[in-house]
């Protein structure tokens, strides 16, 4: 075989090809470069970061130094509660428990307002969606209730929130936001500064007094990110705001190997699909099979191809080791898709009936994490 | 003499030459129409109603009819804290404190928001001014603190207020803003959708319920009225609401004939420049004088053109008799400027004695009245 010794590295060259141009053009710095400081500060790195599905950062060391020096950190993070809460989603949700479970302060967004204004969602869906499917997920994959923890809908908070919007309007222009969002409606320009206060907003006296934030998104988002910095730095005299730190993650892969979106159900999954209606979609997905068995047996499948994979390194597996001996085997085209997809589907279908189980008793408790708007 | 005779319609031609599109082009409809009704259902009118100084209306028949059948009716308006309180301002006052008087419930804002955003206002000057001008002198101009009395600060109020801007943004096009305000900049995109919050925010069910509303403003504001029965109507569904009725009040003239503006500190009297400051100001005043006095003795001065006898129409005179009185002895050349700007600022001096004294206690108990905000 004239291919390489297998490493357990299988996002490199995607990462490269893909994400490049933010690190060389955007000043986004690769993640690897902090992970053997994440592990000298945090313990063992989240599974995600190891596997190079997190694979970028601004300003995440002097999160790291903050942390280290017992100043106070925080994640703000949240959700567009437009459709169901799926594998997406529960990658941001395994993130925000990984900072908690390090004693970061929590700030969570549901997005209702943008919901609202610029997807022109129905307002009443919109608040029960944010309820039952991204509150009761969170809380079922184990977000804590602890007084460091704070999920609000956006129509729904405290004054000091709404200063800020309002402030934030003086000092950006027309032509800052129209770079970033295109043609603009007044729904976008609200959003816009409202996604700012809500980045920035913990730093606040009201809301505790400064604190070092980090934003995990995806790298799409980052244009949200540098105008966020920059509405920072414009606030730093006057309200005493400094820039969020952020992460980069790389987007989970719909199960036809596009986009996953609750707009594309067939190839997405949502946890709360039934078992059955999961298993199935798993086993209809996008492998890096081979066109015959045996040329699969020849020349081994293509594990970077394979949306089931990902669903390995994204969220099945947790062990390193297992994760490796199927990338071998693939590769050495001792495992074929049929089997491997079966493997998958058992872990998926282990992973779904006790998740909700806990999500059912999470419903109930959604009301002890975040008060709804009235209307 | 060629003149007709005197009649007390001091406004009626200038009112025509200058307002006249107003009701042909956008609907608004003379105040006179009302007046009689104005008399049956509230009682005695203001004088600034009775002397033509509010010339027009919007709505304002429905107004009358539910207060008439013991509907909730509340009054709206506002302030721009950005200089001192003066008589352009008084005329709001008196017409707040006219309808507080008659049970209306009253929502005053101040609108320190839109003075920082888009005036790029000194964020706690604008506060201090908010508090110990505006609210210090409706205090002393007899504002009563009562339950359905509501004074806020636009960046210090209440959550479902703040659910209405983000709401707001929905329904609207830039395209329709441009055409009110002319280029954008996101300051004047929350300045506006901030403005209809704050006429449309007292018919919530939080703020009590729906109630009819009225809001007093000068001509030049009709837009803004427009642009908020227009978001009034594309919310009538969703959150019950109704457009509100509105009244149009005539300038104030700055003492050289232009605009009294805080802007122009020599042409304006504040209700707290020094008694002897305000005299000086009055005297040097623009009159309706002629040439010289015989020509005054033989032809008349023209009342209509003379800021003094302004002064006393919507400040100074009370009685309706006295101010016929003045206005027939000015027009026939029997009193001359010298003596009249003596009696005005006779008047002058003793309001603004009492007024003084009222306004120092008031401004100890401007927090009676108003939260302000932190920050």
């Amino acid at each position: 075989m004239e291919e390489k010794p297998v490493r357990l590295d299988p996002w490199a060259s995607a990462v490269k090809l893909e994400y490049d141009k933010l690190f060389r053009y955007f000043g986004i710095k690769p993640f690897q470069e902090v992970l053997p400081r994440v592990s000298q500060v945090f313990g063992d790195p989240l599974h995600l970061m190891r596997r190079g599905v997190i694979f970028g950062h601004r300003d995440y060391d002097k999160i790291l130094e903050a942390y280290k020096s017992g100043e106070r950190v925080a994640l703000v993070t949240g959700f567009m509660p437009s459709g169901k809460f799926h594998f997406g989603h529960k990658m941001v949700a395994d993130q925000i428990i990984y900072y908690q479970k390090l004693g970061f302060e929590i700030f969570i967004v549901i997005a209702d307002a943008e919901a609202y204004a610029v997807r022109k969602l129905d307002r009443k869906k919109v608040i029960e969606i944010g309820l039952y499917e991204y509150v009761a997920n969170l809380i079922a994959l184990g977000l804590e209730k602890n007084k460091h923890t704070h999920i609000y809908f956006q129509t729904n908070y405290e004054k000091p929130y709404y200063r800020l919007i309002q402030m934030f309007s003086r000092k950006i222009t027309m032509a800052e936001m129209e770079a970033i969002y295109g043609d603009l409606e007044p729904g976008k320009v609200v959003a816009a500064l409202t996604q700012a206060a809500d980045i920035l907003h913990p730093q606040l006296e009201y809301f505790g007094g400064f604190k070092y934030v980090v934003v995990p998104v995806g790298a799409d988002q980052d244009p949200h990110i540098r105008f966020t910095r920059d509405i920072a730095d414009r606030f730093e005299n006057e309200l005493g705001l400094r820039r969020p730190a952020s992460t980069y993650h790389r987007f989970q892969t719909g199960l036809d190997g596009n986009k996953m979106s609750s707009s594309r159900p067939d190839y997405t999954i949502f946890l709360s699909d039934p078992v059955d209606v999961a298993v199935r979609k798993l086993k209809r997905a996008l492998t890096g099979g081979r066109a015959t068995v045996e040329e699969q047996r020849r020349l081994g499948g293509v594990p970077e191809n394979c949306t089931i994979y990902e669903f390995y390194v994204y969220h099945l597996l947790q062990d390193d080791r297992e994760l490796a001996r199927i990338y071998s085997e693939c590769k050495e085209g001792r495992l074929l898709c049929g089997p491997d997809k079966q493997y998958a589907a058992e872990l998926l279908a282990k992973f779904l009936e006790e998740h909700q189980r806990r999500l059912e008793k999470a419903r109930d408790r959604v009301l002890d994490y975040v008060e709804p708007p009235e209307f």
